[in-house]
């Protein structure tokens, strides 16, 4: 006997490196959906379609990626989670998941999303953090890094920080906060927004490196900014680094929740 | 025309993850010694039987594994480990080389090593963590697990503490310094000592963990130490916690070299 539809919101992690992104490609490679759309198949009987609110590259982590589906099963939405972690390779870890609002889109209600990337100084490469941080040899200057990123807070048109490749999306996004901080060798930049375009936060951290290494200043930030011209930017820096932390919703689409987690609380 | 024949200790970090260990099998599958011995003959043209100061299991990391080797290479000593890194796998990393006495063995020179591991804790395993770091979903007692490690300090017979499997060894072996130190949620234990039994750091871990979850007392470990008995002992935790921080040497040891290294100098 199965029970009426319910529309679920899961929040999962994992390690983007053996990963061909998280979008489900047609007879392509293994990807993160592909994957819990198998493991939901198992845990259900039922087919799942699934809609994630970040398609993060190859190669980028997630400790807090949003995935909604609906689904008749009897498993309380609460347990869904756990009874989902039997199926899933040791790449992907569910965190917990909640019944929401039948027009709960995990893309469309999403309201903003935290990301963090991280580099490291160092004399050389370190081979255990090759698939998890980005490499930089020289001297980082993370207090100028810091001051470039808030050129970048507010609402803004983003295309000179955008690459070609995704849909054509509105360029004019607002990012509410940005920091960099160092702890040992490590530097970890955050950036938090409403959204963003194709490769937008690895252009931001390629852009504000130019100067934390010194060779451009923040002006320089203003202006790239301005211009609107992708090629003016720096490069896009290596997926390695990125981590998708959190996406917030408003409250409102939670109200079928059983709990309220931090995880699916707005700012 | 070559040069006369000259001995090298080379210093190489390496993520365990994707080899069957460090030392090299016959037909088998990938290891470190083969890779690095393989990249050397590239380098030289010579074929380059190389040594290593510990033979690490399959998952163990190394951040300063010492690798022995004689060439006639032609190649400054000092300049060997970063020629090495264009013929290098991504997970092997070159820190430095240098020149030593002709009967300078990685292995039988080793006066002292420095492991580390680290636990994390977690409502659930991360992801990105799992080749990296043990995850323990309990509590655990830091200051306890330091207390405990204390009692291993000194020399005693380690048989309580090693698995079977390696050749007959000396089991008594001594501790010079051991930690257990927390920062988020992450545990790293310390463990300085003149020479380890084959899984001893990894059956200390296990033992001690017991003690850091409240299962059993510190002076259980003193029992489990003095009764010489494995089966009393904790289990064997997993190699991705497991760092091979540094190899020690007697400074007359390295009287050829171009430079005094950290990484070569006894404590």
């Amino acid at each position: 006997m199965e029970s009426p539809e319910k529309n679920i919101k899961l929040v999962i992690q994992y390690d983007g490196t053996l990963f061909h992104g998280f979008q489900k490609q047609k007879d392509g490679p293994r990807t993160v959906q592909e994957e819990v759309e198998k493991a939901l198949e198992r845990l259900t009987g039922e087919t799942t379609p699934t809609e994630g609110a970040g398609r993060t590259d190859a190669g980028v982590h997630a400790l807090g990626q949003v995935v909604s589906f609906k689904t008749t099963t009897r498993i309380p939405p609460v347990k869904i989670a756990s009874a989902l972690r039997v199926y899933l390779p040791e790449d992907i870890q569910t965190v917990d998941s909640i019944e929401v609002d039948g027009d709960f889109s995990a893309r469309f209600s999403a309201r903003a999303k935290e990301y963090g990337y991280y580099l490291y100084q160092s004399a050389a490469p370190v081979p255990v953090l090759r698939n998890y941080a980005l490499f930089v040899p020289g001297e980082i200057d993370c207090a100028a890094m810091a001051e470039a990123l808030t050129i970048l807070e507010g609402e803004h048109d983003f295309s000179a920080l955008k690459n070609e490749g995704s849909s054509p999306a509105n360029p004019v996004k607002t990012i509410y906060r940005t920091g960099a901080s160092r702890k040992g060798c490590f530097i970890k930049i955050v950036v938090y927004g409403s959204g963003f375009l194709y490769k937008m936060v690895r252009n931001i951290v390629g852009t504000v490196l130019e100067v934390g290494l010194g060779k451009r200043d923040t002006r320089w930030i203003r202006e790239v900014l301005e211009s609107g011209d992708r090629t003016l930017a720096g490069r896009t820096v290596g997926p390695q680094g990125l981590y998708l932390y959190r996406v917030d919703y408003e409250k409102s689409c939670c109200v079928k929740a059983n709990r309220v987690k931090e995880s699916s609380g707005s700012e």
